[in-house]
């Protein structure tokens, strides 16, 4: 039997436009959130500051208590980024943890259609709603911060000065978002017109429709002026043309009718 | 005199760590809003929903009031997108518009210095506030329209079949922005490591250093099956290629110490 965890469906996170491109599945949706490269973090407004509050962080779906876990199992969200003193005072004030919302999107193609109307992205996004605190044990952040470094790179944490010292693991904060729903979305596929446009020659002579591709591109690395290691080493190489193609293949893919 | 309107500093807004790479230029920060593919638009949680919510949008900055201002000058922005019945019927309901903070993050490269900890990403984020209201009149949402599909692609809106019909015309929700302020974050450089781990050979013989560029490429365009123009159109062929080359350069640009 294929096990296929969802998120429960509450009203924060049911999608409700467009719902055949809805997704629940964790798998799905803890693998777009760990293969996008920012991640939007906002948490609300308070009594004293009418706006919600938007920060750009790097974040990575793990487990601490079960390391082992897959990406389709239950996961926390882990963030790491510019963490104002504002966001860790509330997360620290509020007992069950500050209310935040996670989102990563990914463009994969712009669907050029007949009329502006029907003009799309090809996408995927993921939304998650959950609890964030601060981690508080060394274990647990060292945990996190191995498992964030390695998203940037895989493999760079083995070949960077680690462990941090004493000053660095307490100038570091790591947020742990406890999941209590998500969502995705995903559109795919090739312009939807309309039979009112399709069936007037004077419109499908003129106006070109189609997809096209967008995919975040890596290009060559660049040493630091400091830089003293001379041959780039394989692990960087390799992430850099592996990204590159997967990244290539899935907004190509992405054009194909799902 | 050169003019260089700034966001008013207020407590939302204003950045306190890294704050040398803050600034709040209306022309930087409205740049990096045009030039982001997609935004994410949080609104507040409400007494019946404790988590802030985050829909990725489209969105651009205009002047209904003067079409003809500048980047730099103040603009409100427009945000289309997979509107939610609850985002609408609550920025319908709040006399004032409803309070939305709207985000924009742009990588330009993966920073890897010696030490987990010094890592980071070149990029250009931006952050808005304001209050959403959706449009009400047929001029203003035609303007919108036409500014939001030239954001895609430019010229995309005159080579479509315009104007939208009255289904189009009644289906389009629009939101208009009025900010109230707004701040931008920008890293660029090589990395920054510090003198202990810089000094101890042990380690700079070991670990690789650089920047790794990144950018949002665009592929050949694909014409759809149902396309009946032979030729791609001049104007997508050099938004393509201009758009290519000028997000490579950015990544390139942006490695090179400010």
């Amino acid at each position: 039997m294929v096990r296929h965890l969802e998120y429960p469906k509450k009203p924060q996170n049911t999608v409700n436009r467009y719902n055949s491109r809805a997704t629940y599945d964790l798998g799905s949706i803890h693998s777009i959130i760990n293969t996008t490269s920012v991640l939007h973090v906002s948490f609300g407004a308070s009594p004293d500051e009418p706006f919600p509050a938007i920060l750009p962080m790097i974040g990575v779906m793990g487990s601490f208590d079960y390391p082992s876990s897959g990406l389709d199992e239950p996961l926390d969200c882990y963030l790491h980024g510019y963490v104002s003193s504002r966001i860790m005072r509330r997360a620290r004030e509020s007992p069950q943890g500050l209310p935040v919302c996670v989102a990563a999107t990914k463009v994969d193609g712009l669907v050029l259609s007949l009329t502006p109307n029907s003009h799309s992205y090809n996408y995927r996004s993921a939304v998650l709603q959950g609890y964030a605190k601060p981690v508080e044990t060394d274990e647990e952040k060292l945990y996190a911060m191995r498992l964030i470094t390695n998203k940037v790179v895989d493999g760079r944490w083995e070949n960077t000065r680690v462990p941090p010292d004493n000053v660095e693991m307490t100038s570091t904060t790591i947020l742990r978002v406890k999941v209590e729903t998500g969502s995705g979305k995903i559109r795919a596929g090739e312009p939807h017109d309309e039979a009112k446009d399709l069936n007037r020659d004077e419109i499908t002579e003129k106006v070109w429709t189609g997809v096209i591709p967008v995919y975040e591109a890596l290009e060559n690395p660049i040493p630091a002026p400091t830089n003293k290691v001379k041959q780039l080493p394989a692990y960087i190489e390799q992430f850099v043309s592996e990204r590159n193609k997967s990244n290539r293949e899935a907004a190509l893919e992405a054009v194909k009718e799902p």
